[in-house]
């Protein structure tokens, strides 16, 4: 007999999920669109029948322990998606109420990126530390906070929704309804936007000018600012400053001894790292200069999340 | 034998201690300067006389138990002071290595906010709750973020340091070496610089116009708010506004249940806590709207920060 357990990520663009033994280490990855079905119920028949059909290609003596599913605005304590922002379906899911006819074992639900930071302390780089920040920039920006070794929840398990900061109040529309939020301009929507943006104020020639935004992505203008494109350039640039000075107040709150960037956007390397790490270190509050590590993941940014989700089985909270 | 504990709050104006029973009860209170003295020693000579005096008084069966100490910037892991804006010690004051000169009991030092958080927490109008924050409105804005029934002290000990979020990075000067902190406009030498900006601009008459710098103290200005002083009442809405804002993005950290204000600023009620508590819900991200109480401090504000450092002494960690 072969214990697993699942661990799945709901991203605002597809659904990636993983078999994981009880070492964290993934047997099993795969993964399903997660726009497709505007009825939740249809997505879970479809997610639930992949998952089935790759415990049966692990072998007939694979028992399930739990699953664990990370999510955009998931609330730990209700096992309920919210409100999120970049998820097509609306309203209020009780995602663990209703996966539960799907699946007779236990079952934990909370925000995507605090999946990515137990993943990060449990197996990642953050193994050795009691006090840190994962971000993850994907469609969306969203954070787990990990303070005094424990993952942060709140009052009613919303800790860390980062992505919603307030850059500018009369700023980019966001999908939460607010104006001007940190995922507007930090994410891989965000850099799109601000490509956009770029293209409109500047007259610099650019490849990013033939591409429409529905067919743009961040891996793109990754590829067209390592090709030294003026536009590109100046899109990660804008970005990282932003991001900088957010991350200067961020660390005021919980004193953080580094704090990971993970996801698509943070695959761009320098392009984000640098521009971001020097306005965090001009912004920061002085007694927190040089102190505070900005890193990649340390897991596959791929298994994070998935890692992290499956995670929850088992964890004493 | 009577045990107690003393309790210390070292404010950038006046430090107050308190001679504590191991119930938090205040048996004797008083207070000497923070200012007189610029070298910390001859500061400690002042302040250990006075206990020692009032130690006395209480009775020859007092046993001093431990010595708790809240002030701005301080780390609990040091035991040290370093770079307190608002005080009139410069650099890293190594408090409670030069105390032991004094005293040979336990002590503990930390942030002054994050004693009154624990204040808060033990004795006053959070000790139902597992999630909030206490803002210190005084001469500075000091921060204790409680999370999960646990107070946050961060890697370097300065977690919750929230005077120094950054309202505008072209604002005001502050006292860190930055400009446009929070603590510039919220505070009570905050809402003296907003009177004199809007004594600035405005030709309204106002008693304020006869009253200097150095001689305005946020109790006069509540006091011409009531009296229906239009630069005054500006005063507060400005300075409710800007706390607003900003409380809305505390929320988003660590989803509190409730935000408490206490300290001079405080002590304006409605004054500042209406237009506070009307923009942070406008500016809070919607899934957290109309759930965060914003309240008073349970505690005499005189006492919550003496408490809550005398409680330091005993707490496990």
């Amino acid at each position: 007999m072969k214990k697993v357990k699942v661990g799945i990520d709901i991203g605002g663009t597809s659904t990636k999920f993983g078999i994981v033994d009880l070492n964290g280490n993934v047997l099993f990855r795969n993964s399903i669109s997660s726009k497709t079905h505007s009825d939740v119920r249809y997505f879970m028949d479809d997610l639930s029948e992949t998952i089935d059909r790759n415990l049966k290609e692990l072998g007939t003596d694979v028992v399930l322990d739990g699953i664990g599913i990370g999510a955009p605005n998931g609330n730990i304590h209700q096992g309920t998606i919210e409100h999120a922002p970049n998820l097509v379906w609306k309203g209020i899911v009780p995602f663990i109420e209703l996966f539960k006819d799907y699946y007779d074992v236990p079952m934990v639900l909370t925000n995507d990126a605090n999946a990515a930071a137990l993943g990060e302390l449990l197996y990642g780089a953050a193994k050795d530390m009691k006090d840190f920040i994962v971000l993850t920039l994907g469609t969306g920006l969203g954070g787990g906070i990990v303070s005094g070794g424990k993952l942060l929840y709140g009052h009613n398990g919303f800790a860390g929704e980062l992505g919603h900061i307030t850059v500018n109040p009369v700023g980019r529309h966001c999908g939460c309804g607010k104006r001007g939020c940190l995922e507007t301009y930090v994410s891989a929507t965000g850099i799109k936007r601000t490509v956009y943006k770029l293209l409109a104020d500047f007259t610099y020639d650019s490849t990013l000018r033939g591409i429409s935004f529905d067919n743009l992505s961040a891996e793109m203008i990754t590829k067209e600012a390592i090709n030294g494109d003026k536009i590109a350039l100046e899109a990660f640039e804008y970005t990282g400053q932003i991001l900088g000075t957010k991350l200067a107040d961020f660390i005021i709150h919980t004193d953080p001894e580094a704090i990971f960037l993970s996801g698509g956007l943070a695959n761009a390397g320098d392009f984000i790292f640098k521009p971001a790490l020097r306005v965090m270190e001009e912004s920061v509050m002085p007694i927190f200069r040089g102190k505070v590590k900005l890193l990649p993941s340390g897991l596959n940014s791929q298994d994070a999340a998935i890692i992290g989700a499956s995670s929850l089985i088992g964890l004493k909270m």
